[in-house]
């Protein structure tokens, strides 16, 4: 695999496709570029998924999120870009990617964005006291 | 756009209208005058919202913010205009406005408010483990 | 109004009766005295409610507090006593006032009570993701 | 009442029985000896419940815990006597008993049991945004 | 019992089998090595299950964990493997692993897997207010 | 001794007066009023001494702090005179008493005043690594 | 004392001249506006100060803060300026003024600034262990 | 050695001699008993210490704060207590023992005592930026 | 002043020169790339400053932080790097930069480097109890 | 460089020698054997320094924790053993490493040992305010 910032997200095979299961991904090492100023931006990224049959490779994660280090991006659009890639990369049950964007102008954004794969229903969750 | 306070919100069309999401933004900068004693009251304010056709556009917003500056408003009425103004400039499908606001007398308040778009469901959350 | 300690609450007009809304009101300064020892004992009072045609006014309420300084009460009694009297000033569509005691003897205390108005129903939660 | 460890839970009567309101009760300061090596054990205590005509008298709580001193207990076994003891002294609608272990070998443990009164269903829950 | 690593889980008879309770363990001191790189990775491990008629006796599960040290794992399939392993030793009626990876690259990793047994239903949580 | 407020602060014999060492000493549950209003005023009280022949007892020091409950007093003054007092009653080597005043108007205040026994010197503070 | 905007700082005379005190003042309350932007801007103002034979009323203190909120002022000048004003109207032994700025662009800025009273020489700290 | 509470310190030798160093030891689970009222008092007890020949053994330290478990004592003279023991015990160069205690009527009490070997001189400290 | 990533740094007149005061500088957008590998680092950078004649401006430091976005580096030599392109800018009677890396392997670096003026004597902190 | 475990140090020259300035670096990923049991021990390892010449480089300090992972070492000597190692490879002008081991039996235990080199003196600190 290149060391070089790619767009490719890389898979494995999700060793235990017979469980519904949760995997959290974060990293506080997000920068893009403000599509209004061309300064960069910073934002802290977390992907919640539940995978069907495969699974992110992080160390093409990281390579993907660098990608992003000189590209322009609304934090809406963004935040739904990165959700459509992954699930376009994964195919998973259930996937969550939040950006988390730095303070501008006084003013705090954060984004979430949600995909369900169709007929996926969640286990009922079970709240233990 | 000028950059005196103004009650007027900018938008800008939602690049993503097929998906329910949600935007978070938050200030703490927001100040406004008590109306009882003209002195200065201080507040953090919260917009949580599932935008439909249109986003807010921040800019916009804060000069938004700012227009309060010079006016009185009981926390009540306020969090509750904001709520109204910010529901009349993007028509979302859900919307919360929280205002905090600073300790008076050792006493503590906050207003919550919310908005929901006729015949608009939220989609059943789902709670990863 | 006067500035002496009163059982007399005041209210002011609900601007927004139309909407289900939350109003959280929070003082870490109430004092009163313990029943058993006379000694003085210390609490935080939260407020949540919402309201229907009338809101508390808070300078009454922070009189309504000082009321207690010299009154005697057990933890469950007082909490009660304080939700009865809310309610019977303000008629709420919904109430919860919550007292937290300062710890004696190495034991925590924490008391919560509610009122619901009979046939309000809550709406139902908007969690977002 | 007696300032030795004792067994004996005493009440009170409750104040408000026609309200299903919550107290919560905290200790740091819960001390036994390790079944296994006799050595002092600690725990953090807490207790919620729903009172239904007795309320537990907190003098006396303190010295049924203190009660523990001397004695042995595996975790789970303790945290469910509790549990089982205040039952039979205050005949709650509902109680939760939670024990926080100290930290043994690099392992934290808590145990948590409950009971509800047969017949008895929680109000529904009001969550206000 | 040996204080040597050993993937032999004690247990021990659940005293109150009559009741679902719960018992949650955590330890910071979990280390593997990385499948890939060959390199010590560190993580916390959570466990919080339901017991039916068997409890995990806490030494042992010390000596399981232990007995990672040296070797290598994916952290979805080892976190998975954990749960299934404690499954095999105390059959509970829920249980639930959490892995909560050191930040390798910029990026953290957490991964849950969850078991019910065939039939058990959750006891309808309490949410005291 | 009494359980009444009182102003008569009790001492004890220092068991060990060949040492400088450090008392510290802190209550949240201060409460007086204001010299201005006549409204309730809360602090925290602070006070670190080395004892010569006498400490405070700690139970007086109380019904002393509760002495303050009716009484008017400025933040400034008012944490004097507790210095000045507590110096009569115990002829410290060095006494320091913090006042904590909760905020008003958007205001937080805290005094500081100390006491020196003329000729004490403090020993040369060890910092450790 | 007017409850408009005032430059006019009122003092009232130290009760305890003859003792070298402490007294420390913060607000979260402070806003002005930016000299380049002309938008509103927000601090944090933390005041410490031994009084000569003044000390400043905190009401005065209030409105003087409040007589920025028109003003422009950048972080460096604005600090020194108070910094100057409360020398002025109390002649302190020694006095520190502390501005700490809301984040601006990514950047966190604070500026400190002391005065020290001719001759005055700060006593000796006393470090309790 | 025996796992019974003990008064009995033990030693071994310091591995390192030639260096001023550090030890910092701290155990939150000390209790005693008040010698008021008979009833169970609970303190975190912290050592610094800079060895000189001999370091004090952690089980041994165990055991010794287990002997106080059926013991009263007050605050001040069980904390110099413990200092002048572990002085006999390990002959350091500096040693600080510290008693952190719990909150008792509203009051928090620590209580720090120090001991200096004749003639030892703490190195200079290098506070690095 | 243009908004493209620049070495070059403005400064404007230190309008207070006759004080020694001090400013404090902290971002967390720094990064750059990582010398061995051309991956992406990141960090937060502090800057404390006694200034002199000038100040620097806070836009244009904000485009030099930029101009490291593409370039490689080692912690230690950035770090003094930034320090002496300071120091060349703006001649401070002291200056003190800190870099704060993000954690690689498992590993946290922070680095810090100052400079003094020749001359330069920082006053005598006044530690105020 | 090898990626097994190794007690070779690797250094690099350090690129501003004509500075005295620190390099902070911390891992949590600590782990070796208790010399008595045998089982696994953690701690934090911090180290902070003032280099001369030679700069360690973190992939081979990596490596060197790594060598840890099969051998025992009392907290003591194994925390002077690093500060030994690192002072060989790198002949600073000043070295502290801390060691901060995981709770065991209720006692958290750290280590601190430092070294200077002869005739180095660290330069007067700057508080600035
Ligand atoms: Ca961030
Ligand atoms: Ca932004
Ligand atoms: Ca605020
Ligand atoms: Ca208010
Ligand atoms: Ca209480
Ligand atoms: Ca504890
Ligand atoms: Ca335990
Ligand atoms: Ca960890
Ligand atoms: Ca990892
Ligand atoms: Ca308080
Ligand atoms: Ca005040
Ligand atoms: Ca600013
Ligand atoms: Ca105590
Ligand atoms: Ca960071
Ligand atoms: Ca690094
Ligand atoms: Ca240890």
């Amino acid at each position: 695999m290149s060391t070089l910032p790619s767009k490719q997200l890389e898979t494995f095979d999700n060793a235990v496709p017979e469980r519904d299961y949760t995997i959290h991904i974060e990293t506080p090492e997000f920068t893009c570029l403000c599509p209004k100023t061309g300064q960069p931006d910073f934002a802290t990224i977390k992907i919640d998924y539940v995978p069907d049959l495969k699974c992110v490779e992080l160390k093409s994660l990281k390579l993907y999120f660098w990608s992003y280090r000189e590209e322009g991006g609304f934090h809406e659009k963004l935040t739904n870009q990165i959700l459509t890639d992954l699930v376009a990369a994964t195919a998973p049950r259930f996937m969550r990617v939040t950006g988390i964007f730095n303070v501008r102008g006084g003013v705090y954004t954060n984004v979430v964005a949600e995909y369900r794969k169709e007929g996926w229903v969640a286990p009922t969750p079970v709240h233990l006291p």
